[in-house]
């Protein structure tokens, strides 16, 4: 089993901090990079001391100390030569596009450690579509975090036919080293576990009430009751924002395509867009 | 609305006895009928004791003198037209067989006054089913129970196009009246609301355990901690027992077939048919 002691995060976006100050939170030395001084030096300013403040409101057993510990085990790097430097494994948390993956994939080849595990964390490409892109598809794979990684602590974990097994395997160990849950899948799948059950609910619920079967208001209390889950469907459309699942609609088939119609006239359209924007299927105001 | 005091409720299997129960508890006269007098005599000598036992353990503010208040308000019938006496409501809870349905409606629609709302909780039937068998379409409706009505205090209301619209009112106010959260449906739909979510939630979860991407504990394990949920879909279909899922399923298209027989060879040949057998998914013994 590899011994991983120093970890590059790529990316100091909402998932990528959090899962760089996770790792240092869990004892783990961790490299920081970004594109350049300015977005590093916001993160280091910025977001990780808000995170620091974070775990300190929210996470059990959290002290200043333990915090300032975290803090300090993170370096800060827009030079990628010098952030992979004696790296054992890289998370690459960068935006959604292929092209960019590509490009610092392919930079980070050149200059991490050979034996380095690369890893994505890529919510909508597979593993497959980036590994050509590594320079060791054997020592690639996704490592799939979801937002607020200290209490939704999941790491849905997905290698390509071509990744090492014993490479997946030191991933499994390392996410649980880090605090948390591995979710190994054996195969790939395109919205990993979490969102193959996720997007039949929502899709379910949607038909219901785009159907005029019943409003989402009844529909969450039946689920809620029911299930004892702390959220109706229409609950969790409003946490996601209703552009991603409107967006995941738009590309699926006929039935889906009038579920996003749906979504659009009735909510997108009136600024209904979810609870970050105060109103969605509820008011939040 | 209608002054609803005396109520009927028909069958004194699991759910029908739990709803008389919970409806005398809520201060309702209620004529409990079955079959025979050894039928009733054990629904009064055994099952209602035993749920009176149980609410006083399970239901905040339940005392001897509540749980006797409402045993007190229980009258047994073998004898439809004494049991139909005076009533103002009939809940009908006998087997999910048409035949059966049609033969009690039959009957207690010449025995019953004529302006007494009737009610079926079927579970697989729609009311428009079991309409034309009532004698009184515009007074029929389906009112939906799950199991453990003192804590899964759900009651689907749904109408055919033929119910009055103040009917379909009234038992929404009569739900509420007996401690059930109404969730009213606009038009007829197999599987009401909770079924229409569930169905695809565990179908989806079944896909990714028999396509072999996760291991049912690892989609348990990630459903819980994102949404919450104190139950993964694996944990759900041991509590149903696989019995119901495989049924549907096995009457599903040809992917549900596949399904229905993934759930069949690994699990049901096996005996592992959910936790009442002490096995499914998990062990439990």
């Amino acid at each position: 089993m590899a011994d991983i002691k120093k970890v590059l995060v790529l990316g100091t976006g909402v998932l990528g901090s959090q899962i760089a100050f996770q790792t240092a939170y869990s004892g783990f030395d961790v490299a920081v990079y970004d594109i350049n001084d300015e977005v590093v030096g916001k993160a280091r300013d910025t977001t990780f001391p808000n995170l620091a403040k974070t775990y300190l409101s929210e996470v059990t057993g959290a002290t200043q100390e333990t915090v300032d510990a975290a803090l300090a085990r993170l370096t800060y790097h827009s030079d990628l030569a010098e952030a992979a430097d004696g790296i054992d494994i890289a998370v690459e948390a960068v935006p959604e596009v292929l092209k960019i993956k590509e490009s610092v994939f392919g930079e980070l080849n050149k200059v991490a450690p050979a034996d380095a595990i690369f890893c994505t964390n890529s919510s909508t490409l597979l593993p497959s579509d980036i590994a050509p892109f590594t320079g060791r598809p054997d020592r690639f794979l996704a490592m799939h975090f979801a937002n607020r990684v200290w209490s939704a602590n999941t790491a849905e974990i997905m290698g390509t036919p071509e990744t090492d097994k014993a490479v997946f395997d030191d991933v499994v160990e390392f996410a649980k080293q880090i605090g948390m849950v591995p979710i190994p899948m054996h195969k790939e799948k395109s919205g990993y576990v979490l969102n193959s059950l996720l997007v039949p609910l929502l899709g379910a619920a949607a038909e219901l009430a785009a159907g005029d079967y019943a409003d989402p208001k009844a529909i969450d209390d039946v689920w809620r009751i029911a299930t004892g889950a702390p959220l109706g469907p229409f609950q969790i459309y409003d946490i996601i924002g209703l552009d991603t699942p409107y967006n995941i609609m738009q590309s699926g088939d006929a039935d889906q395509q009038k579920l996003a119609a749906w979504l659009k006239e009735n909510y997108i359209d009136k600024g209904r867009t979810g609870l970050a924007a105060g109103h969605g299927f509820y008011d939040y105001t």
